[in-house]
């Protein structure tokens, strides 16, 4: 069990360290930044590789959302959620500080939303809490259902980090302008530890609708996708 | 079959929900928008995800384009066209709808053509109807070649995802500056119902050129491609 | 013979109509335009789709400089190099061809150099002849290089045509500025045929250092590469 | 041996030649230029690619850092290092210097800071020595324990190099506004040779940090990810 929360941990901290970092140093470089197309990517990628890496250790769920899924659908025990959930927070935690040491160290430093998630006048592009709500839950479903999809045991072997991690990227790719993107509590709450006010009032909806989308997700899944 | 028109219709719902959806919410979004190159990735991500997970219950269509072809390739019987019709026509017009609720969620939102395609004044570019006829054909032609190739059994398996994925990308590359890119007549039957007039009244030409496209791409398929 | 000039004839139609279609009609599309990025990926998922749907009748070389390039490997034999050149010239020639209709089709269109390639004043940076020379040489090289590396028995069976298609998005993102790049001498002549005056007279450079570049790559892996 | 060795200098020859040269020459290219996420697929793709080609003749480090954490994890015997780093070093000059005469190929060339690395007043994004030593440290550590745990015995042959290869891509989507990215030192050495003046003077952190980078990812590995 210490290998897989060390395994989660890790997996969680790269995936905010890159996914968050990527949008807070180079998202908006002036003239060459690599935009949300480039944020999109970078939290992708960070699923795709650690999948790999230890996707064969703890599961790689690096999200509580994906713990709580795989738990109802029967592939996750649920006596190890809590556990999961811990490592997957702590490691959020801990990257969103290391993130910060790391973009506080230039001069006239103005970190803006640090990559907190938000909804109303705190959505990047000034979408309504039903927006966020709605999208959120729709595209946490959706990528649980990938997630059990490209893992049953009639697809190929080796693909599915794949096909999860570019599925992280699409689901950004669409969201970033409403969200910021959470589908992920863990994300969500190690940013809004060190923005504060905002961010933490707001981080109830960026618990909420994941973990219910993820959960809705894997119900589907298990009425479309699983044999009789 | 109930399984495999839910398939249809879910993956048909995410083609439109993430493509369209990106390029509605995203695309344009101020100095950091994900641009074409974003809406391109993100109409091919949602083909490769969802060809991972639902690929080996329905045979991973979402599109009346592909499953006309792949009837006229021999590969899909006849029989079952209009129920998977059905099904990816009302994953795409529910995709809209919901796409439609998170887009209106801000003030002063302006839809504008709401990704639906068109030709002539409707044209993102501005290019003619003959234009868009040519590319519609040649792209969903070469879009069935490339299904019924990398799904081949001489390809190794668990690869074909992402060959034909990538080609959706790919397409999008080309020609959305043509048409907005349809290849798919269910994706544009979804969004011309909710942006009307002009749309609907140009409907007909994205049901025609990718149903005669899917059609040559597989007959050209069966002369170079079938062994004898 | 006829399947595999076939799918030479349509690979290359292929590379062509996508890479530099996309080129023509997106890379410089107002506000969200796909850049020489989108470009890039446009012809390296040309090869990559191509080389997954045909790569198991012809090989997959679509480029004059490969089929070269495998000859000097002691791969392809040298009898069969006439017919794969011509048809992979004819299949560009119609591409650009096919490109040139769809381009011409809005008002007041100006095709500029429509993606056909160049060194001194015709490159798009203004890059020297001898720059020019360097980079096709080099790149080309290196191209053979990967090819013949990615598909020798070693490497596990369906990875290569993500690594070849990659490799041709990674050559493009060096090189587009230098000579529009090139790489692939029937890529070249489709274009300049349409361009005619300058594209026609600098066409030779983008026969000649693909070739040499081609033939080099392949003796250099003869000698790294190869089981003694 | 030989052959090893000229794998690693071809393999690090291309990972500059690609990555740098696509910093150099692409970027900024007025209006369609590539930008940091154009340079983070170069330099993630290089690597893709040549894994593919030479990983099962040399193993595919191309990186001084790869090689000692690959030491420190006991994959890699003590006795090749020098050599190995040796023929990498040499790789990237040559590189650097192939790349010099590119892009010096044009009137009134201004080649900026070449690609190299730098902090403080040579950080692209004015970033501190303190930011540049924790992020080139944590980011050569994540990037070891992904080559570790990718090319692991439980993970399905073939996938390293895309999990490698996009594991680079992400790594340079969230540091170039730091450090322009090293975790690489032949990468460092060969530009800042070119360069000379500051880039020399700052290069010692491009060794330092990688290296110490390198196997701390290494031992975090043998902890979390080898079996008991």
């Amino acid at each position: 069990m210490f290998k897989k929360l060390s395994a989660e941990f890790l997996g969680t901290f790269w995936l905010v360290f890159g996914g968050c970092g990527s949008a807070v140093l180079a998202a908006a470089f002036p003239d060459v930044g690599i935009g949300l197309l480039g944020v999109s990517f970078a939290f992708g990628l960070t699923v795709l590789t650690m999948a790999y890496a230890v996707g064969g250790i703890s599961g790689g769920h690096f999200n509580p959302a994906v713990s709580v899924g795989l738990t109802v659908a029967g592939k996750f025990p649920a006596s190890s959620l809590p556990a999961y959930i811990i490592a997957q927070v702590a490691g959020a935690i801990l990257a969103a500080a290391a993130l910060y040491i790391v973009a506080s160290g230039k001069a006239g430093v103005d970190l803006g939303g640090f990559a907190a998630n938000g909804y109303g006048e705190h959505s990047p592009g000034g979408y309504s809490l039903t927006s966020a709500l709605v999208i959120e839950v729709l595209l946490t479903a959706f990528f649980l259902f990938i997630i059990l999809g490209s893992t049953h045991g009639r697809v190929p072997v080796g693909f599915a980090p794949i096909a999860i991690g570019l599925a992280l990227t699409l689901i950004h790719l669409i969201s970033i302008p409403v969200t910021n993107t959470s589908v992920n509590p863990a994300r969500s709450t190690g940013q809004a530890l060190f923005v504060g006010g905002w961010a933490l009032q707001q981080l109830w909806l960026f618990w909420l609708a994941p973990l219910v989308g993820g959960a809705l997700g894997a119900i589907v899944w298990k009425v479309v996708g699983e044999d009789d």
